[in-house]
């Protein structure tokens, strides 16, 4: 039997990379898929690229939507300051329909390549408030994915797979280490410089740090400052 | 109480441009969107920028988003022949994922406008075979929707209007017609001219004809021989 057939939803943050590391590790054909959608962390994109390459990936490809032009979030709209405080509700580093657009992206790549899986990395435990992390909104897409495609409707639709839905970020950050991960190469921040350095200030950046620290490993993030 | 603000997607075509001129009758607040996923028929954008101002959207915004890098479909792969002859499996004129992703960047938008409803064109009858414009499609989308937003984890879910479903193609147009639609501005054709010529042989052309000559009104369309 060959081995299941799985497109990687991989932004080049921490998340994503893991879930890359832990397809691989499962023995699946991985191929990844990462999204220019606007937002101002351009340096996500070459932390992809190295990853895809370092972690063995098939094919890695790079689809361009512009979610910056509706406005409405702080990773797209450069008039929104990313927060250095938490905040208790929704914050502005929501991405109005993201994980939405994301996974829609994945599906049209998966149903080309007789995909099996689409994995993805959200959480819902260090999720940041974000309505679209949830368990409820991956069953639902789920649910959509059987209906929307060619593949759904000959009986065969595909599986989401989301390895860290119940993982806190040290758990997150111990799985991958297990994995061997080289955790340097990937950047998290919302901020991060082009070169892909982090602002250690932001929610994202708060996030890693204290999963490295519980998770009691050093953390190789390489700072700004 | 100020009127309902509605997103509409705009493909520049018979059925799309039908939903825009029922929406704008209804005294819905129209924005318009059209998205430019790689498909051929660059005449229809053209087609929809002339649509949306002549029947009084309040903005029309362009999308663009490359489903053709991942192929499987006639629309956006050159190397895949439009079908002339009519099919009864789900025809190579399939997007995948197609309306998903329509859907999934309507969404974005309709959330940062806080609109109350997406309007689209879908057709249970004249469907070609596309899975995703059948009911259920449209049902799990709604679902969707409210999870996957602000604005439904806060109690007010979008609605998806789809004023179409049940009408034949000769009911859409009569439709159009009592709206005193102009449908010479309209492009369906698969394959069109960049001038927006129709090829009269293809799918959408002939569904297109068909539907003109049952419901007993002359065919404006330009056709190219």
């Amino acid at each position: 039997m060959s081995a299941p057939r799985a497109v990687i939803l991989l932004s080049g943050g921490l998340d994503s990379s893991t879930v890359l590391a832990a397809a691989r590790a499962e023995g699946r054909e991985c191929y990844a898929l990462s999204v220019h959608y606007g937002q101002r962390h351009a340096a996500e994109i070459a932390a992809a690229r190295r990853i895809a390459a370092a972690l063995g990936a098939r094919e890695h490809r790079l689809a361009s939507v512009d979610l910056g032009q509706f406005g409405g979030s702080a990773l797209t709209d450069p008039a929104i300051k990313v927060p250095e405080t938490p905040s208790s509700e929704i914050p502005v580093t929501y991405v109005p329909a993201r994980n939405t657009v994301l996974l829609a992206l994945a599906l049209a790549w998966a149903e080309v390549l007789a995909a099996d899986e689409i994995h993805l990395g959200v959480n819902a435990v260090d999720y940041s408030g974000y309505p679209d992390c949830r368990p409820a909104f991956i069953e639902a897409f789920q649910q959509l994915a059987g209906l929307a495609t060619k593949r759904g409707v000959e009986g065969q639709p595909l599986r989401l797979v989301t390895p860290l839905m119940q993982l806190s970020k040290a758990g997150i950050i111990a799985l991958g280490h297990s994995l061997q991960l080289d955790y340097s190469l990937t950047v998290s921040c919302y901020q991060a410089t082009d070169e892909g350095l982090a602002c250690g200030r932001c929610d994202a950046c708060r996030l890693r740090a204290e999963g490295f620290r519980q998770a009691g490993l050093a953390d190789p993030t390489r700072y700004a400052a």
